[in-house]
């Protein structure tokens, strides 16, 4: 019986492994930083063995509420990512599983890699509506990709980033989804929303961090999504290059996709928080999200963070700063890492392809407010 | 050089054909019939030669206003149908076009053959929430399959019937799109609309007239569409047998699938010149006609029939006959044999592709007004 | 609970049904003659029911050995088709099964539908290596299909023909295997092969045959693989056209694609009964069947037909007349509608994926002799 | 303009790069060791830049001889790989070409990625007749995973070991299309291989040094296929290990993966020069590679290393060692970084699509002499 995490996005320490199937485990810090949540190791050995996994750090990571009636997602085939019982009891996540294959792979949430990262990005640009560009490096020195959809400069431009919290991998999946339907060219949303609006779409924040099988942090140990008031090329350049290019092209809207531990809903954060928050703004705003929820019943405006007090957001946050810089419409969209309990799935909770249907979704509402974009 | 049409829903008569490329055909009549519209052959032997098809009895057919700024479809593969040049003067329909494979179909519409009918009931039954039934026999003997998706008995009935006309091929690529949605076990929107309906579909009401290569008739010659104040079952089975399995069911919505010759846009036929109608109808129908659009730039309101004056309705139409029956929200919905002018597309025109995507998107409207079906 | 037989390929007659599951069939003759043995049909409203479907006619039919030790075929979704438990006894063919969905199909092989047909003709054509021909048309006036593949007038040229019993489906699948291989543009064998050789494929030699659900004979009630002595435009047009576009281009080598009811083995029949036969052609059939053996365990020579006694060869049998004519070498091969009694499958029996990888499988015996296929 | 090599197996140093695409690079050495030749980079921001990349070390690579007549590979979407116009003259590599799109991969060969390697493992394993292992761990920590497919204990012992040498891509795509084809229970190759032998399979032996861009070493530098006499755990655990579950099971047949730099065939090295070489085993081989060349146009035995003299081989590489330590029959296989010339494909070259057919027929050889592994 065998545990590993030197993979993508890998993370576990290994505390103690008895062949009995009892074992003990610790998710380690995210780079730099006292961070930590995201978990993904693979045990193997253990087919038809009865396993009690105890992640014994579980209590002290960043969010120790997102552990409860959360069931840990596994997969054989890397492909099909299921939920396997767990419990969290005196600080203590624990896994119960019997593996009926000789490897099995758990994570925090379904993973997506940046081979998975890169394949995207290529399948993408060869469309001949899509052009990539590499907006500036990593800490690391990667590639930090956007994708444009559309045809620059005639129309609104409509920004969509994600995972600058490197372990909310469904936010890619969200992505995925979202670009496939904005690039089907049979698909009369699409094809309207690209007569009146060009999409700059970045992928993935924080490449360095999901690599390294971070929670929240980029490889300087910064949480990207408290750095647009002013990103440092040295500690932030993810959020340094793609604030200048949305200085250079404009933002008429703003999607931050994300990911929450803690809430069992989707959600958005919007604007209210804002020295320059308005009536107009607040009825896009409105409009935005009933429309959302019109068209998907995994959106809702229920359960969400509650609205920031007039003039107290953090200018800090991407989605703040952005709609304070440029006077637009904006949201910080959030996924849960459980499941949407008011459309709950006991297999799969929440799923790479529920985000990826929730993505397609999305396209809907904004077209829905095309028109009004500068107001 | 060589013409046929003997199979799945073929039609034409050969007048001439010249090896230059100069060719004359004429439509045949509906079984029993004198409809005359639907066209489907295949030309093999032309590759490489400029070929000018004449279809010289067009002016002549049912909806000769169907032929101005038609392109005919055609496809070398049997799967990707694309528009060709097509000009209609003087009750002439001709084609232009050089083959550049040895064997070319050229058809009214992209075909939905009897076998690609029988590889969607039978894909789809074995889905765990659906069931098959055959509800009764057409004219010619052949069994006609309703498919039943959610839990009967416990929420409203919905149902959606398709090809009437059996020529109006388009209906079923709408049904294949929207029943492939509903039982997507992701899908939000199916997934909601499931715990309040259960879903009656016929995905070809016409069996014999479409394997017979007509447009509206059945194999006993009769227009479906006009039988339902007093369907016989000699004449009329398909509907005799419907509106009994309506009858022992209940209605609480009707869709009823269809594509217009003519006007080049999508758009539904509502109830207001039922005896029946009134302002909570005629409120449902707005609600649900504004969301189609607010989803769906494939929907419009704009172009249509224009609506039946108080009273007026034929109540041997079945949407109007099944309204006034079950007191229910009900439409004819009209996909166009040219292309939706609000969104052209010059290569396929309206298209089997887009067409799957609209039946798909029907089901947002449906989910929207669900609950008030009971009005 | 209801049996329809009214689709492609459709061969049954109802005698009796009745509710508990006790079903009286009966296989219908051939089109104009007294062959019988292929059935298809499809049972509805029998889920969750043990029925026992007795084919009462079944001792009377063309090869009653036919049903010993056969298990007939069924599917669900008209993709997988899987055996069900079948006995012979007193003359009558019984099938006892449980169908666990309300429609099941039974036949006496998996079935390659006219559509399917159509289909691999027109994805084939489109290939760039890839001609398609129509060399004339069936007794009921369909098109009669060649595919071409390869560079005509430089090599051999090499014939493969199937289905002049259309009952034998297994022959369909047999050609799409080998026709994707020959055309897959990575694979040395097929390179190798049209480097040397033109490739001459006639799909379905009996088109209205097998639309009819017949087992052996043409619209006409012809035997076709016994009309190739003095073939007919009136009685067997398909063997005629065939024989002359073969005199027109010459055959190097010659395929006759069969099954065989009664024997579980794949193999072939040679022309030892040929007044021409010598041991030049004797040695080049064992290096063929030598070769075909050392690269299929599919293939084996040690069950079969028995050699013709010298010169007492059947000359109205397509091989013989071939081979007699030209002077090349041709085989009949044969595949099992039971299964292959060497590598037995349980749960299918032969199917069509084994006959298409045997399809694949004869280029190699092919590539292995072409160079001395001129002797 | 941008190159980045800061992803799995990217191998390049930057040395200018102008704006005019005037591109100057240096391979690096692989880790701790001399060798190079291995280069896998990313150039963006070049669409529509008629490119002129220069690889100013080349000359002094491992094998100078690899870059004649050698073109370099090239992917817009990281399936499709194509080759480019490529010169070498006075020790430079230049490769000529304007990309069509923002972004383009160049690599030596197709890569086949850590995620790749993953993912083949686990969508392996999955299947019923599939167990996987972990054997031990790399130099930096990797866990080396092995496939076993068959019942174990029962029949001979088949090992197919790849990529000892990291840069040799072709090797794993070889795996993968001989575990696909192996897999299959619809092949009856396979079928019988697996009734009388059990399959020991290693993708990637060199996981670190795949990982790294190295086109030999692995992360201690270390030539795995000189490790073979006495592989130590601290150098070369990949070997130690490997050998230690050989001696374990036992082994009837050895095949080493390989890809060679400079001959564009592909072919084998035999056993000659070992002690204890005999006349059964070079029967043997010259069966086994008869057979290879009678199915498989790609294999030759003309274009080769040359025979060792007799009692010179080189006891530390891996077929020689196991050869002579199992007295089994033992092959390494070299695939081309070119072409096939007996073969060419202008287009792409030796292909990963060649190279998977190429491991799909493998199984016939093996099947040929598989009950003559013992002798």
């Amino acid at each position: 019986m065998k545990i590993s995490s030197n993979f993508d996005s890998g993370n576990i320490e290994v505390v103690n492994i008895r062949e009995n199937g009892e074992i003990e485990l610790m998710i380690r810090k995210d780079t730099n930083s006292d961070f930590f949540q995201w978990f993904h190791f693979r045990l193997t050995g253990a087919n038809d063995i009865s396993c009690k996994i105890d992640i014994i750090n579980a209590g002290q990571s960043t969010y120790p509420d997102g552990w409860k009636n959360y069931h840990a997602c596994a997969s054989y085939d890397m492909i099909e990512w299921f939920r396997v019982p767990t419990t969290f009891e005196n600080g203590v996540l624990t896994i119960d599983y019997t593996p009926s294959n000789d490897s099995i792979y758990f994570a925090y949430f379904a993973p997506y890699s940046y081979q998975d990262h890169l394949k995207l990005i290529h399948r993408s640009q060869v469309s001949e509506i899509c052009r990539m560009e590499v907006i500036g490096e990593t800490v690391q020195g990667r590639d930090i990709e956007m994708l444009i959809i559309g045809d620059e400069g005639i129309g609104k431009n409509i920004w969509v980033i994600a995972r600058q919290h490197p372990g909310e991998s469904m936010c890619e999946w969200f992505i995925e989804g979202m670009l496939d339907r904005l690039m089907d060219d049979s698909d009369p949303v699409s094809i309207k929303l690209l007569e009146q609006a060009c999409f700059y779409v970045i992928p993935n924040m924080n490449i360095d961090g999901a690599i390294a099988g971070n929670l929240r942090a980029n490889a300087a140990g910064m949480n990207l999504n408290r750095e647009w008031a002013a990103p440092s090329l040295e500690k932030s350049p993810e959020v340094f290059h793609c604030l200048n290019k949305m200085s250079e092209v404009g933002v008429d809207l703003l999607l931050d996709i994300h990911g929450d531990e803690a809430i069992p809903y989707n959600f958005v954060a919007a604007s209210e928080g804002l020295p320059s928050y308005n009536l107009a703004l607040k009825r896009l705003e409105e409009k935005f999200k009933q429309h959302w929820m019109d068209v998907s019943p995994d959106f809702q405006d229920e359960f969400n963070y509650g609205a920031d007090k007039p003039g107290e957001a953090n200018l800090t946050v991407c989605s703040n700063a952005i709609a304070e810089r440029f006077g637009c419409l904006s949201f910080t969209v959030e996924m849960p890492f459980k499941d949407n309990d008011n459309l709950p799935d006991p297999v799969y909770g929440w799923s790479p392809e529920r985000s990826m249907l929730f993505g397609e979704s999305v396209l809907n509402p904004i077209l829905y407010v095309v028109r009004e974009l500068e107001f």
